[in-house]
């Protein structure tokens, strides 16, 4: 027999076996429990199915509000797909991706609301504002909040469309489907050992890969969701001590929060951190370990739902010292259960060999890979060449099997978790009139990584200080895409057919550096 | 993208990631790498993929050998379908059954083949005899070993056909498929916490529904499999201690086993037991606790993959003394993970009230419920009646959720973990010349759970004693359908309509006990 995979599936059994334990609570707001959970999921269902066609997408534009969580399941669940939008963007990006979605609706918290009002009233999309007691509230106490099963004719159609930088100069819109999303957020289950009594924070911005799969999974065991707006080293602790939190996801810049001195302390009950987007230091494993925090390395894009790769640990590694452990953590090891094969190859697809010096592209063919680029069947089509779908990382291979990142395609750049698209940022520098050439590489950084840095060569005659171009760029782009560095030179180095040499500017920042990546 | 959910898919997963780890040892027999265990599925597929045109039936029987654990993905592996075999049946059972699924080849551990050797010759079919150093491994011996892709077009195609007795006077050939068996296995993972450190002890027979997944799912990590053929006490506790065994699955019966006090003896690591097949005792389940086994509960039939509630505990109730726990893990519980909705439902298909009284029948709606009955359009549809699958248990649903089988279908009997049709046994009973009447319906019993009792009526001025009875029958089916109690009666209670009334028969060996399941 066969009903379809969906993450809506997790949120209905927990919705059905744990009425009474607390499904979400929100520090300095409203505490929910399942059953009360699962009446504004209903309600959220059927305010959405009336307002829009089933089979809209409708944005959702937020910090890690109950609100923002709530759309989650709310907006599929009436057969809608949800677009969850990064809350660092400007308006003009807002602007290309309702477009490029053809949204029909927005949802959107009240403290990011300005970003996209003017821009949904030239679009004519309607924008429902969420707030406390505000008239987000109001449409959901109109509806009726008997049970309603969820609408999910297929398993691969889509439930979200996330927006990722990459490539290419605009942002390409990755359809993950319910099967996608479900089998993920199953490996989510197992890896990260959550039960009923978990207690899960979300950090991680949940636009982002849906909390990589967090936004579903914890409902699944009846665990409770503690959401955190803003997300600072001691809301972090805070949350921790009054909820007895024992899983969080985030970013190693967010790891630095946590163990910063001035805000650190011991967690009451261990807690098992999931990290990706970058490998994190062994310093900050072995604070974070000092402070009662397990971390795990994952990894994985967006275009993978999006967990491949576990750094996963057996008992004797476990029990090593925290410099050797902190190696193997800080390596993206091997492929999830549910992954399918993921593999290190050349352009031909041949694997190359386990030496841990081999450097070759990880690649991967599996049910976690998208079902492609929304309306963009040639970079989707370039993405799946030969049947895997290329990630652009670049990596060794250890003679155990553990797979390491070494480097990545030169367009991607990796800022505090963020993805920026160095195409994109060289587009907006160009439209400046002083600026003739532009290339943007990652420039390594203490907190964030890496950091845009643009190598710019001038018109004759003209100037440009990196104050004007900053402001120039902030226009148009969010603030962590904008350059922190700017380097001038007469001339950028091209190849005889006049393509930029990107790698050897990339070589001069990252010299010395055994990985090319941070 | 789309590759098929299969367990093969954790085989290789397994064979890539862990190739220096023990794969497989067998007390007093061989011990297996990963990598050894993948040239041996390699090669067996190679040798019955030579055998036999591909999706071919391929019967196993065979105790829990490395041989016959090698079957479960050597078989599928070349794109054929596995027919594990119940060891414990008579000719004319394997020839039914042989003939049933059509099967062109069969592999039989060497001390069950003469059962079969006769039924072989008539049908034609291929006879590979297992054993060490024999001809099976000269077969494998014979072919490369070299890494070949497993063969599966399509998810939803059948890996094995697993025979069940149940309502019927023949068994049923259930259809399980790559999907059906790869969701299982993951939901074991999960609810077992099983990892690349875990030792699996196959006490369970590998037959029974495919070990509930343990054919496959340790491997999916990296964990060791313990093949144990022959199942007692003394040879289950000296595999704990010489391998460090952390997880096994038994039915209760092989539990009392376990907690002898002639043989019983503390873990050295704790071990995780999942048993089913009817509820274990509270003094069971302390006895075990006492030893070092942490007992879960599961339940599921052959036809849901098999297993879809689980007796979950939370922290808190963890935490219980004895008594009040076990009361716990001796209810059902609640629906897995991926099992989809398990609910219990009048015929008219209305969820019944969680009172703790309300009796209802257990049935289940998702991916984990079988494709079909083999060849048998009329018995699947009926079990399929209404959108749901039938599992004919009846049971109750606490406040809390919880489900707890209180009786079940009149025509089935467990015994030992082994289900028996009463059926079939009374069309044997008829067939012999002094029998007018027979009814058949389970017996508690102190260490079976249950046995099979015969009401009879003789034929005017006939004489047949039980002893001459249970030669008869034991002639035609296996030993363990034998009732075990005799009552002659002169006459049976009837309807109206002439239909026995088995209830009244089976009340009256149930008489004051809370169930009447055992």
């Amino acid at each position: 027999m066969k009903t379809p995979l969906t993450p809506l599936d997790l949120v209905r059994r927990g919705l059905k076996l744990y009425p009474e334990r607390t499904a979400v609570v929100q520090p300095g707001g409203p505490r929910f429990t399942y059953r009360e959970w699962g009446e504004r999921i209903y309600r959220l269902a059927r305010a959405v199915g009336a307002a829009v066609p089933s089979g809209s997408r409708v944005a959702v534009l937020s910090p890690n509000t109950h609100q923002g969580l709530l759309t989650y399941a709310g907006v599929p669940w009436s057969g809608n797909v949800l677009v969850p939008l990064n809350t660092r963007l400007v308006s003009e990006e807002y602007a290309f991706q309702l477009r490029h979605a053809r949204v029909s609706l927005v949802l959107a918290d009240c403290t990011l609301a300005p970003r996209v009002e003017q821009v949904c009233r030239d679009l004519g999309v309607p924008l429902w504002v969420m707030e406390e007691g505000g008239e987000f509230e109001a449409r959901l106490q109109a509806q009726d909040a008997s049970p309603l099963p969820y609408a999910v004719p297929d398993e691969d159609d889509v439930i979200t469309i996330n927006y990722t930088s990459g490539t290419t100069s605009s942002p390409k819109g990755v359809m993950l489907t319910h099967r996608n999303t479900l089998l993920n957020a199953v490996e989510t289950l197992y890896y990260l050992h959550f039960a009923g009594d978990s207690v899960y924070l979300h950090t991680l911005p949940d636009f982002h890969a849906n909390g990589w799969g967090g936004v579903w999974s914890p409902f699944g065991v009846g665990a409770t969701h503690v959401t955190l707006p803003a997300v600072r080293g001691e809301t972090i602790h805070d949350a921790i001590h009054t909820y007895g939190v024992t899983h969080l996801a985030a970013a190693p810049t967010v790891l630095s929060m946590i163990t910063d001195p001035a805000t650190a302390r011991r967690t009451p009950r261990p807690v098992r951190v999931a990290t990706a987007g970058s490998p994190p230091h062994a310093r900050t494993i072995a604070d974070m370990s000092a402070l009662g925090f397990d971390v795990v390395q994952v990894y994985g894009l967006t275009e993978t739902s999006p967990l491949i790769t576990v750094a996963e640990l057996s008992d004797a590694e476990r029990a090593l010292p925290i410099p050797e452990r902190a190696a193997l953590i800080a390596k993206q090891g091997f492929e999830m259960l549910l992954a399918g094969e993921v593999e290190v190859m050349t352009p031909e697809l041949t694997p190359i060999p386990h030496d841990g010096q081999t450097l070759g592209e990880i690649m991967v063919r599996g049910n976690l890979v998208m079902k492609g680029y929304l309306d963009n069947p040639e970079a989707t089509e370039k993405a799946f060449e030969g049947g895997w779908f290329h990630t652009g990382d670049v990596a060794v291979v250890h003679p155990n099997g553990r797979i390491e990142i070494r480097d990545r395609n030169k367009d991607v750049i990796i800022s505090g978790g963020e993805n920026i698209s160095s195409v994109e940022v060289e587009g907006v520098l160009y439209a400046h009139p002083a600026v003739r050439e532009a290339v943007v590489v990652a420039h390594p950084d203490e907190k964030w990584g890496e950091v845009p840095c643009a190598f710019i060569a001038l018109h004759a005659g003209q100037q440009a200080s990196p104050e004007e171009l900053t402001a120039h760029v902030r226009q148009h782009l969010a603030g962590y895409k904008v350059p922190k560095h700017y380097i001038f030179r007469d001339d950028l180095p091209k190849t005889a057919s006049g393509k930029f040499q990107k790698f050897l500017l990339r070589k001069e920042l990252w010299e010395g550096r055994e990985r090319a990546v941070n």
